[in-house]
């Protein structure tokens, strides 16, 4: 048994996958969600041993305690967290977005040892019904320690990265943000205007002629609303900077295309496929 | 045998799996490209049974010629096919865009019968090696007949899309690049910027922590550029209005996020969500 008690806040696509990949890797697993309907489901399916939708009864005897909600429940849930449970815990969350999660991590009691987590396995889809064990398998899990931080905890962090088969990134806050922003926000942001785009050519036919480079370039677009308005939200400097270089990028395009400057064209555009490539 | 002798003109990804797909279904199956080595290629895996780098040599004996190169080579290649080739013959080509192809067509001589088509089956590798005999199956095959074009080749046209399994959709050129620029062009330009904004980030993390949201997102970006150059530039007008409705809705959005009129900003978001759930 690698990790101690578990306890998992939020049973979604993330939470559930996380309770999959830990089954029989913790001492206990025990999971909690505002829905009755999911802690049930997830009591049926074996995913957690206990489960509840009263919080200080789901923590009951964490060691560990993990958030895996949208990133304002996050917010709100921490300091609730912090008072339920009274004994000293290590506490790690799945948010998205990681500045303001760690800033209100700072805020806690002394009794709690908190450090920031991202896996970077992106669905669009939501909801238990999605989870899978093999979700984090191969995919980079951001860590942002804070200064507070006690050493066991981002030890525990790594045993628990490794444990669900993802590959563990210790990065600064800030930094994930700003990249995220680039990686993440912003091409959903794209996604929509895309799609919004194929709409206002007001022609069915744009959604039967639709392929597969339509349906991947807008994939993103089909992401719940209440987790990318939190990750927005919550990271609306990084994502409005992207959001300029993407305009900036596409004005270029615009100008490039309508002067007929075609070398100049085909040399921008080979640079960008070149540095996709790389991927 | 449901098709006559068949040429086929460029023999990369899209000219190679047509002849995969046509493969014992047409009395004979000759392929021409420029580069030699492709025809060598062809022959040695019997993608064609006669191959030539000679224009004259490939389509001696054809009665159906498919013109399977980029936009801009299959509108220089038009005439010199239409004076290679004097006995009467249908004329079918693959390009991505057909306003101004069709319009070449109209000048051919009349020996000639033409028909504009276009699959749509994006992939963004190219070249004979990709080459697979499913590529079109399932897929929406357009067809844009011209005034001109003889009902016997608009039938053998729809002979061959359901030879290769495809679904033909007759349409107007002109309303097909129109949407073709919302579903397929624009969505590369913004794959392209996306790859530049990412590069604005001057952090070589960025490329590290790209999950599958990015790779999707931006996979048109890895088209080739010759292809594309030659598209934007034949389906300029339909491009560039497609653009200015994405950069439209980014505005929007930056807008909305910078505004923090959350309620605005959801609203927006989830009706393209229910939009491309459509899909």
């Amino acid at each position: 048994m690698d990790l101690p008690s578990v306890t998992i806040l939020g049973l979604g696509l993330m939470g559930g996958s996380l309770a999959l990949a830990l089954r029989g890797r913790c001492a206990a697993l025990s999971g909690y969600d505002h829905d009755l309907e999911v802690v049930d489901q997830a009591l049926a399916r074996g995913i957690v041993t206990r489960g509840s939708t009263d919080l200080g009864e789901a923590l009951a005897g964490a060691r560990l305690v993990v958030v895996a909600t949208p990133v304002r429940a996050i917010l709100a849930l921490l300091p609730r967290v912090a008072e339920a449970l009274p004994d000293p815990f290590h506490l790690l969350d799945l948010g998205s977005t990681k500045a303001e999660i760690v800033a209100r991590m700072a805020e806690l009691p002394q009794h709690v040892s908190p450090v920031g987590g991202h896996p970077l396995c992106g669905k669009e889809t939501s909801g238990l019904a999605g989870a899978e064990a093999t979700l984090f398998r191969e995919k980079v899990f951001v860590l942002t320690p804070l200064a507070r931080t006690r050493p066991e905890t981002l030890a525990l962090a790594h045993t628990l990265v490794d444990a669900i088969g993802a590959r563990a990134l210790v990065l600064d806050a800030a930094r994930h943000d700003r990249l995220a922003a680039r990686i993440s926000h912003v091409p959903y942001l794209t996604a929509i205007a895309l799609v919004a785009a194929a709409e206002a050519a007001d022609d069915e036919l744009a959604w039967t002629l639709a392929a597969s480079g339509f349906r991947d370039s807008t994939r993103l677009a089909a992401s719940g609303v209440t987790m990318m308005t939190d990750i927005l939200t919550t990271n609306r400097t990084a994502a409005l900077e992207g959001l300029a270089d993407v305009q900036a990028a596409l004005s270029e395009l615009r100008a490039l295309l309508a002067d007929g400057d075609e070398a100049a064209l085909r040399a921008y555009l080979e640079a960008r496929r070149q540095a996709r490539r790389g991927l």
